[in-house]
């Protein structure tokens, strides 16, 4: 059984931790959203590939939820002494994380791909899943604010997401390919998972790209999603103000109407069991579970119920 | 008084260390040598803009000669797990290291030229001397050996400058030119020094870069130079080899005779002053004196009878 799992950053990568609980990593293929990658001092950083690969080998510092355990700060302090001289200091990059985009960044400047790199990441971290990113090409996320349009990590990190958004672009989009394996890895799966991220900046650049939103809707019926709302908010991150300020109701309801093209079951927290009608109105099956996986054992609990293999107990018919 | 002095990276920033303490250094200007210049992990390094820098501010590891003091390696360590998937590995940079070259290589994508970057890495570390790339333009320095043609870093820190050179090219010096001031710093100044470094790889691309050579002919007579070879021997690197290697005497005659078109004074160590009238053959004046300068008080004492200013009794006649 092949699974392939469309991911943001924090929340796919705490699901993968889960699912790899409940399925072997070899059989899972992961899609990973490179709408948020940025330049930072010459750098290439891919913070939500970073993210699920930290997060999935059990390095990732667990109070921030990015970045590495044990990790230091002494370049970034360093940098301090040019930033009356333009250096970027708002942008934080541990010492040991670092390693990674140096490493990168240089893989990227000898011509590898980005698909190259990644899986050589997946590998120095000793994954056995597929990594893939979800276009070679350049794809760069933009929202709108009272500010003008903004970067991602400019409104995301900079700004902390506290200024309302009025519009979102992935810029090149219209010509970004699907990196080689990723339309195989959706058409081809026994099922394919929406991991609970940003539906409109973390999985909507993914949706952006050619043939992958089609690709999706060929196999709809092996599709399904876990809602990042619960109870009408965001568990981490501006997905809730982000839906209300694009004109989504930040509910499952609102989630159930983006991804119902896709999808053809919805993972709901039991928090929103009420509105489980209201869902399946939108033309999509409903399964409720505990969905917050801050709690232990609930994301292996989520991965068993996303897969249709959990224990019937754990979820409302 | 005016002084312009050409620099390499260790001897040069050790020889600015004492000049510093017998001029103000508002009365100064330094062109640093490029040809070393590196892009490793995607970003740019200038070795011997940042020795003279870290070394004139005091903050050189003095143990080292490069590099930052109270260092630590966190990203070269974490750097190892990509060393099966081609990341550089050799090329030591430390953490507070690193703060300078991010920042360098973010201003450079701005558009700023290493010009400005390079006064601003002056200004950021408190100095009030005039720091000028020679010049803004790629120059590369490259040695053939036994190897192959090596660009100059892999000589010198991959190989520990262990192989033999046959000889030595600067890509880019055809088409380099100067940085704006540097024509300027050469012809007003009151006098010039070639500090003491390599004259083949260090000085040797400030003089390949077109006008920099004519000029000093130019002001022929205020010019002078300090032998970075004492006894036959260089005092660090591999200039007594190369210059064997490459057909030149590694000698202080062997000096005068490379730097004879450009300066008319030769600063020369005790232990050389045996060979002081073969100097004169070759066309230079010369000034004997202690120039060991990792002995305290040397540097300062040497930065004198450079400049003619020192007490006679430091000196030969």
């Amino acid at each position: 059984m092949r699974t392939t799992v469309l991911a943001g950053g924090v929340g796919a990568a705490r699901f993968l931790r889960g699912l790899f609980q409940v399925v072997d990593q070899a059989d899972v293929t992961v899609i990973a959203n490179t709408g948020d990658d940025s330049v930072f001092h010459g750098l290439h950083i891919s913070p939500d590939i970073d993210t699920v690969v930290y997060t999935t080998s059990g390095a990732i510092d667990p109070e921030r939820g990015w970045g590495l355990a044990d990790e230091s700060w002494r370049t970034m302090e360093s940098l301090q002494r040019y930033a009356e001289h333009g250096a970027v200091t708002w942008f934080n990059l541990g010492d040991r994380d670092l390693a990674t985009h140096l490493w990168r960044t240089g893989r990227l400047a000898e011509g590898c791909s980005l698909t190259t790199v990644t899986a050589e990441l997946a590998a120095a971290w000793e994954l056995r899943y597929a990594l893939l990113p979800v276009t070679d090409d350049l794809l760069r996320t933009f929202v709108d604010t009272a500010e003008g349009e903004l970067a991602f990590q400019e409104y995301f990190v900079r700004l902390q997401h506290s200024v309302p958004v009025t519009g979102v672009r992935f810029a090149g989009s219209e010509t970004a390919r699907p990196a080689p394996a990723v339309l195989d890895a959706i058409t081809k799966a026994d099922r394919v998972v929406i991991a609970p991220s940003n539906p409109l900046v973390s999985i909507g650049p993914l949706l952006a790209v050619h043939g992958v939103g089609d690709s999706l809707r060929a196999v709809r019926r092996r599709c399904s999603a876990i809602s990042p709302i619960v109870a009408g908010a965001a568990l981490k991150g501006p997905a809730d103000r982000m839906m209300a300020e694009l004109g989504h109701e930040p509910s499952v309801v609102g989630v159930a109407r983006l991804y119902a093209p896709f999808v053809s079951t919805l993972i709901i927290d039991l928090a929103d069991a009420s509105r489980a009608d209201e869902v399946r109105a939108c033309g999509v099956e409903v399964i409720v579970t505990d969905t917050i996986m801050s709690r232990p054992g609930v994301g292996a609990t989520l991965a068993r119920a996303t897969l249709g293999t959990h224990d019937a107990t754990d979820w409302a018919p």
